[in-house]
């Protein structure tokens, strides 16, 4: 696959086949994200790979209960089951159905991996900027290997417990939890808002001449409308 | 190029020529960058390109001083000419010249590229998980045309002046500042930390089998001897 292919259909996949990813698959995923950049190259991120292991059973249990219970507060306090997610063929509707099922098989996963940072000064915002980067080559990496994957914050409701499940130190933050697997059924091109509301030129707001999406690109809801 | 070797060889180039970024080249290199991931796909993410505009020239002086400031700081209190520093062939001189010759240069970049979070909620240690990814992806999908980038945070020493010189709302924060152009002279190969030291099964700093580099991998001075 192409670089350039492979950052434009890269899209997130929350529906999984039963067909294992084979340690061969995951060295090359895991490699492909230790090359990402860090502050001064410190390379304080860390991966915590669960498949099959006893303390990944403990860790899986306690993030399938934690995906449960986010989309349970989520689709209520987002309205997903009202207005347009009241009609079954609604883009919201189909994304209900799509969590609803994701979070309910969310430990069941072929593999989740847990992003982690060891940190080297206090907490503060910036601090993704040397373990995110390695997140998303992993979920390119997967992309190149006919893969899917899903980048999550579900380890947040059950941080303290995943540390003691893990013996993960007190030192390091869990900074994403992501899912891995076989893509199962058809899956939408990646659909985002239009360039010219993300990317500026000389002061925020102003959309530079060149800040044109190329043809065929697909948009979100929140985008112009759908050429039909 | 392909999708797994771009991931495998894109490393941070600080050494421009004076050959111009072209508008072609940056919408590839930001599209690229908007097709990230992002939390809930709400794509809080936004680039404001520097290049030869009005505030921009406000901008880079704000930016090329405060990475002369930052260097100076560094380079003393992390003891870049002491030790090893002080043979002039050793990793580290070498890694201070460069350093020396980026922040020098830093205004004067082909392209500049600030990344922004506008946030929806209190700021917090994971919200970069929705926008340095596309970071990675910006600096992923320059390498695909050829070009060289930095990752950097130089935009916190002097956040409260960009926002004024850009007219950046109070709600955004800027969270990277990434210098773009074509690459001038050597550039050496990816250099990280041996794998086993960085992913991990079933448990933290448990190592599992498959976590290999494949053959070739280069490895930083923090990694094993290496291979001659």
């Amino acid at each position: 696959m192409d670089l350039l292919e492979g950052l434009a259909t890269t899209r997130t996949i929350r529906r999984y086949t039963d067909e294992p990813v084979t340690d061969e698959q995951l060295t090359t995923i895991l490699w492909s994200a230790t090359r990402a950049p860090s502050g001064s190259n410190r390379q304080p991120f860390r991966f915590i790979v669960l498949r099959d292991g006893p303390r990944a059973a403990v860790a899986r249990l306690l993030l399938g209960d934690a995906a449960r219970r986010m989309w349970a507060g989520k689709s209520a306090s987002d309205g997903y089951t009202s207005g347009s997610g009241a009609e079954p063929d609604s883009p919201k509707a189909r994304m209900a159905r799509t969590m609803a099922h994701y979070t309910e098989h969310f430990a069941d996963a072929p593999v989740i991996a847990l992003a982690a940072l060891s940190r080297y000064r206090d907490a503060n915002p910036f601090e993704g900027s040397s373990v995110y980067p390695a997140c998303q080559n992993l979920l390119l990496a997967a992309r190149a290997l006919g893969l899917g994957a899903a980048l999550t914050q579900i380890q947040m409701l059950v941080a303290d417990e995943l540390h003691e499940a893990l013996a993960v130190p007190d030192t390091v933050a869990l900074h994403a939890t992501i899912t891995i697997g076989h893509p199962a059924g058809h899956h939408g091109p990646v659909r985002r808002r239009p360039m010219s509301e993300l990317v500026f030129e000389d002061g925020w707001g102003v959309a530079p001449a060149w800040a044109v999406d190329p043809p065929g690109t697909e948009f979100t809801q929140a985008g112009p409308p759908r050429q039909k």
